[in-house]
């Protein structure tokens, strides 16, 4: 029964029942303590939050800077400011003050006077600079980078037909950027009564792709030789079994090699049936694809 | 006639005509419905299209935004503007110090006054900064990837030699840069009269080469053991024939791995011809490629 | 006794002792004479350095320009700058000008008069810019690259079991990026008595490993293949042996291939101990790695 | 003779003496007429020159717009500039704006006055916002590529040893980058009397290494296989014989694949020569390997 196992890097020997092991977003369950916290990580979250995210910590950021500047201004005296406004409270036009010194706007009605003011104006100048290049750089990082957005069928399915079970699950490419050479690996996890999980290569009847513009149905034969045979819905409950999914592909746009993991739990797997076809061609002979119909499936009797 | 065929992942149920598979500039005839369209699909738009394109949505943009807040000035009132000019209307001044503003000139001749300015100022000089941090990105990411460009002979020839004919097409790097190690794979497609379509891998005498300056002639053998053997001419256009051709090198100059895709329909093809050489020796000793040859070919009785 | 070498490009004949071959962080103990510098170099380098160590360079510069373009405002003449602060000294004038130059702010209360004035303001306005465009380059380079950090158990440890010794080692991703596909390639370096070199492979009981969220143990067998059969501690030291590691993988985020690299001495292996398990679940069935265990070790009696 | 060739797609039909096939500088003697010259390849060229010749032509192309910008200025009449300092001529005082507004320093003593100066200066701001932006993209392409610097020996030898002719050449990393996983291809390219060119794999007695932070010899053994057994020096010559060398290998601080091409024309090959040893150890037990030393080679008898 647990025969033939291999090492994926994921742990054997538990002691307790966990969560699934790869998430919906492939991500694995797994917290890493006492590990490295440095700028980088700031930078490399700034680089994948959302365009709302970023926008909300930039003008944050900002804000702040300029508060604290505006204090450093307001403790320097107001007065070696130069053409402030009357109408505004001294804190106000030490903040615009230091607005128009940070973004080098310097619009000069407002400018520093004496020493002290002028050398707090020559390190913000410089950080106003740095901070710019820092905002470049993050910019820059959020598309330089290849945004995979594997689309995968809600459900995995067990497919009869020919004498024999078939497990298949479909997947497409969300976005419009060319990905070529696919491959697949799928393996299967089963723990046992001790909690300690046991891993299994799943063959599949096709594990590559050269082009991948449609949708691509991945099947696992279940025959003699798969883990999963003569094994029903009952027993992968009992054995917690995850399907984990490895896709890998070369995005053209980008030249680089991209991966996308996904998996199903033994409740996302549907018995007896199929999934319908997801794309069709026009009436001009164009090709179309619903990203939509790729999660439909049709019960078997 | 069916036997050994390939799944490219370009599907093979079909129920009607459809046009070409994979158009000159490497595309594929298939439309993505339901796909995810972001601000990232913006960004790498604006990393394709055409420098004249690019300019105008700068341009565009630019002028948009400075509109936009000079209607934000003129609300707030033109009077909290400093040093206007009394010759021109006052949302000429106000888009002006926009401008001057946005751009972070900021000459201080016209200046903020009050508070409501002042906190448009605050907003738009940061806008200023992440707009040019968006330009410097894009500007860049156009010039960080390999922009290749393979050219391909205008047509695939016939030609007939030593008792079996070739298969043979050409193709040589438009640009300077450096490729090398190419690989290539060429497949046949045919429908048959349920417009189903049939995909088979065609065996070339020489699939890779490791320098690439000069042109390169690919050239499959249509012997027993070739899909296309014994298919005349109109044949191929009742199964409307399409060789698809994928190419693969690496780009030295981003130590990048590079694609190319191309295909020839039936009509596209040449019978009973040969190209003619591209290359030759000037008197200094210079070989010297014309790729205005590339597509010469002559005709064989 | 020294049959089966190979060449790993560390070089084989040697004339005296030497250190170690492999640092702790990875390099090697070779130094390069008549090797080439450049701008590239210390463009190379600020991108790997702490960022204290940045932020001073940048400091350090910025003042020193400015220092620079103060002498040259005060040779030019301060009388030629407009608007100078009486309160302040002529140089510190000057110095003000110049940073307010440099960081194109431009308040305007100072300005320049006359042409070589003006003159030095075109060219410190340009130097300014290009300042900020190799900054930007830098920040941006220390962040668009893989930044990996394999951690190694402090030590190997010799573990008996099953009538075979196991030389065994561990590591870990420190940081929370996704590495894959990892690869491990292990050396053996032992000297003769003419301070000659010879390098052996050591063969893994699993060199791949497809995820790696937790730690990885990798094990070599030691047994009648292994040139560590019949090898004792002691011979080991006078062998000088160095065991020289070889990690090679995928990171996901930046989809590069990233290598790493590692060594123990013969003086940094525990014979007969092993290591103890380094995760565990928690009450909520997460999976929780600590990485400051992944050092402890237990002896074997 | 001319068995056993390969095609390695730099041409095997000529009609004429051509030079070396590849240049000193890794570059091949071909020239491709009408090809695509774009945008891009100026970028690219920039991204490639010295860095004097990176300053020179920023500060042209700077000086330029400022001096066109100028022209335009005076054509709109410099009374609509306000604030120009009389002491100079008209076009100075215009030359002068316009930096401050390219830069965006924008002192403001000068500033713009009416409807066209001012559509001019925002015209100009942009500009220098894309200019800025470019330049920053430049700076940074410099820098984000590997820099390659193989160094290779000045000559080839062919040492004579245990019966057999070797033909040696040695190579090291000019930079203090770490270069892993090195492969090496030699190639041997001979002309007939008919100008045609045929080519050889030449079999290396190791044709990869691991790791690379020395020198590393290549050899080919010289025996029956080879296509250089049993020609002598004139008959090299009267073949025009160029040994063609490719290397691969893996840059780790950039993640990226870099080749490196050279070659040896027949008088570039010494005859009964054999390399001297290029590193040694110090006192401190440091390995020190002399650049400089790389091309020494002494005669055998």
């Amino acid at each position: 029964m647990f025969g033939r196992t291999i090492d994926l890097g994921l742990g054997r020997k538990y002691t307790g029942k966990t969560k699934r092991l790869i998430n919906k977003d492939g991500s694995f369950n797994i917290v890493k303590r006492g590990r490295e916290m440095r700028l980088y990580d700031t930078y490399q979250y700034l680089s994948r939050v959302s365009t709302e995210r970023l926008a909300l910590f930039i003008l944050a950021t900002y804000l702040l800077i300029n508060l604290l500047f505006a204090f450093v201004y307001v403790w320097c005296g107001v007065e070696n400011l130069r053409g402030t406004d009357p109408s505004l409270y001294p804190f106000l036009n030490a903040f615009f003050f230091s607005v128009q010194t940070f973004t080098t706007v310097g619009y000069g009605v407002m400018a520093p006077q004496g020493l002290a003011v002028n050398l707090v104006v020559t390190l913000e100048s410089l950080l106003g600079w740095v901070g710019f290049a820092i905002i470049a750089g993050v910019v820059f990082s959020r598309f330089s980078k290849p945004n995979v957005r594997i689309l995968y069928s809600n459900n995995a399915v067990i497919t009869p037909g020919n004498g024999v079970n078939r497990l298949q699950f479909r997947l497409a490419n969300k976005r419009n950027n060319v990905l070529m050479e696919m491959e697949a690996r799928v393996m299967l996890m089963m723990q046992d009564v001790h909690y300690d999980r046991h891993y299994y290569n799943l063959k599949l009847e096709q594990s590559s792709l050269h082009f991948f513009p449609l949708d691509w149905t991945l099947a696992h034969q279940i025959d003699q030789d798969s883990p999963l045979y003569n094994i029903g819905q009952q027993q992968l409950e009992e054995r917690r079994a995850e399907v984990l999914i490895s896709i890998k592909g070369f995005d053209e746009t980008f030249g680089q090699v991209i991966h996308s993991r996904f998996s199903y739990t033994f409740d996302e797997i549907l018995w007896n049936a199929r999934f319908k076809k997801a794309y069709d061609t026009d009436a001009e002979g164009e090709i179309i694809l619903n990203l939509t119909r790729l999660h439909e499936t049709e019960r078997i009797n």
